[in-house]
């Protein structure tokens, strides 16, 4: 009696390797994507990218001020005779000459022949010229060509996740748009004869769908694209149907529900013939697991109840995801039990918790069907399958929500 | 001669708080919305929201199994007449008669009368029985209506930002929208004539825009939304009618460029007469900035140096716009400095830095228009106007980019 499946289930770790891997397998065949600037925030460099341009890519005046030659600056105070004034956007093409000044503005073209600028500040209106009251060096005040940035040099190396900082260089250097690594996109399904719209008229039995949100908002929090999203009866013509459809246009599909030992197990029926796998992972909630490769898109299977379904999720899906999509890692860390963690021995558990000053406290027992007490909690609490307690004082790892 | 406004300037700390007061100000004034939940990723909830309905609706099965009355199953094993089959989704209207037992699935309705249910790993088929072989006490795998939360109670509080686990409890509890704090809407209007747009042809003495999708993506990364952008040249007539059509549909608009000490600084030319303050803050980059209550609207005046510009608002709109996004602040550490960083005196300097494994190094000088140096930091590195060198050993604070 009782539990049987416990004892031959597999690890939390080898089911977590084999979703990973074929998420990563998939998303591998894409091609890269080649997408504008203003659509390219948060993706992530196929290549490493070079720059068209030299930055600058004109010899310009870091100040307002006064272009001039050195030597004719080098014994101060100096009185120049003005020859016209630069501002930024003109085109420059006069030659200085030694011992005159041109005004100019920050960004303009310093006029060949002259080689220092003296900031405004240190000058004075003197009759129709400037008087010079600080000498400088050549060089000083002016920003060479190229000497950001050389036309051909990489700005931007692959791999690369794009902030406004790396946009902002490469509208600089001359890009418009920038070649991208793959969003997996990915299918939602969740199954259930029992499963009605948000806020449709329930019936005696139905419930409302959440896990379908609760996936598919995931995905897009963790970087991916939500391509089709569907509810299922328990109908296999339907289910059927509906991944066929989702199949068109995704790299894999997460579907929830169908996968335990009852009678009507829409998911495990249909996709177990197609050379599907069910099993047993040692956690709880969401030991029953499956994966299916339908004909080249990997389908991944969750249990039904909304606790089991997000914390799936979590644990196999969640950091292949972020990792594809050029996020961090949502990492795990040590907190101090605040109280003592009590378990079942023999299957991981991911209890929620919440964090306080000092460390974490358990916050609701480990039902699977809580899916309020769940919003509640800020992370799971990761107590592996052979403690049935950690005593107050200790350390538990813990997985951001 | 030279530098006379340092000493007179405004300190850091004290223009950073006069931004963020005003755009605080204009962003209070603005109503909640109401957004359909599939759109409220990432949004934060005006009020406390309550279940509009008992979770769970109906008594349910928490196991596949059979549903029996306790006292029927005190002594085990014994065997049962079964006397049909509930699954998820039956509206399970007919009573339970004690002695028998009725197949009943995850999530189905447990009947009235009932009280336990078998888990199936503890029973046997026995012809057209069923023999049960572990016995459970009233109310074990049995979810009581409203266990999870009870109408009325509150599921989420004000003040929320909505994860994936919130949103599947909102769709639990009966909702399917949600009533969120607005959000910023931010126009950015990028000045100066040298400025042409991103990708096309670059006359002499011009140079593209960065500073429009530096910023306009730092407020979309920031959680605020960009409803106008645009590019201005230096004429006062041309930038008028831009800051007017921005306003119509934004809570700030931030400009770049055009407030320092030239002949032709347009947003000075033209705020400052509409009761813009233009003024020097004690930095290095981003010294001239300005703000402007343009008729209710404010206006946020960075200098046009990228680099100048994208420290500005780090410093001076990122907190504020985070805050009111609900979003984390962005947060500054203490670092090790590897090597010696030095600074000029009389100014807070923000130098580009990068993040080491053990500490922190700068990364390029203090110059302002080095956009591609920026795209290779990682951080800022933060040296008080009262240092003039920070040994190596020693720590230093950084922003994160």
């Amino acid at each position: 009696m009782g539990h049987a499946h416990t004892t031959s289930a597999r690890s939390v770790e080898d089911h977590a390797v084999r979703i990973d891997e074929m998420i990563t397998r998939v998303w591998s065949a894409r091609p890269p994507e080649t997408v504008p600037l203003t659509d390219a925030l948060g993706r992530v460099t196929h290549a490493d990218i070079e720059a068209l341009i030299d930055v600058p890519n004109f010899r310009n005046s870091q100040m307002d001020g006064y272009a001039v030659d050195a030597e004719s600056v080098a014994d101060v105070p100096v009185t120049l005779p003005v020859t016209g004034v630069l501002a930024a956007g003109d085109a420059g093409d006069e030659r200085h000459r030694s011992g005159t000044a041109r005004k100019i503005m920050t960004g303009a073209p310093v006029p060949e022949g002259a080689d220092a600028v003296i900031p405004v500040e240190d000058t004075e209106v003197d009759g129709d010229g400037v008087r010079i009251l600080g000498s400088r060096r050549s060089g000083e005040y002016v920003r060479e060509q190229g000497s950001d940035i050389a036309a051909g040099s990489v700005v931007v190396p692959a791999g690369t996740t794009l902030g406004p900082r790396h946009l902002g260089a490469l509208t600089a250097v001359g890009r418009s748009d920038v070649t991208v690594r793959p969003r997996l996109r990915v299918a939602v399904i969740a199954t259930g004869a029992e499963l009605v719209e948000a806020g449709s008229a329930l019936g005696p039995g139905q419930l409302y769908d959440s896990n379908g949100l609760t996936l598919a908002s995931s995905v897009v929090a963790d970087g991916a694209v939500v391509t089709f999203r569907g509810r299922s009866t328990d109908t296999a013509d339907e289910f059927s149907a509906m991944l066929s459809e989702a199949a068109e246009n995704a790299d894999v599909i997460i579907t929830s529900g169908g996968v335990s030992m009852g009678d009507f197990e829409v998911v495990r029926d249909v996709l177990g013939p197609r050379g599907g796998t069910f099993t047993h992972v040692a956690m709880q909630p969401g030991g029953p697991q499956g994966w299916t490769d339908l004909d080249g898109t990997p389908v991944i299977s969750f249990p039904g109840n909304p606790v089991s379904t997000l914390v799936s999720y979590l644990v196999f899906a969640r950091p292949a995801i972020r990792r594809l999509s050029g996020l961090p890692d949502a990492g795990t860390t040590e907190r101090i039990a605040d109280e003592t963690v009590r378990s079942l021995p023999g299957r991981r558990q991911f209890l929620r918790g919440r964090l306080t000053e000092t460390g974490v406290v358990v916050s609701s027992g480990p039902g699977s069907h809580l899916v309020v007490s769940m919003a509640a909690a800020d992370v799971l609490v990761d107590v592996p399958a052979d403690t049935v307690e950690v005593p107050a004082g200790n350390s538990v790892r813990v997985w951001p929500l």
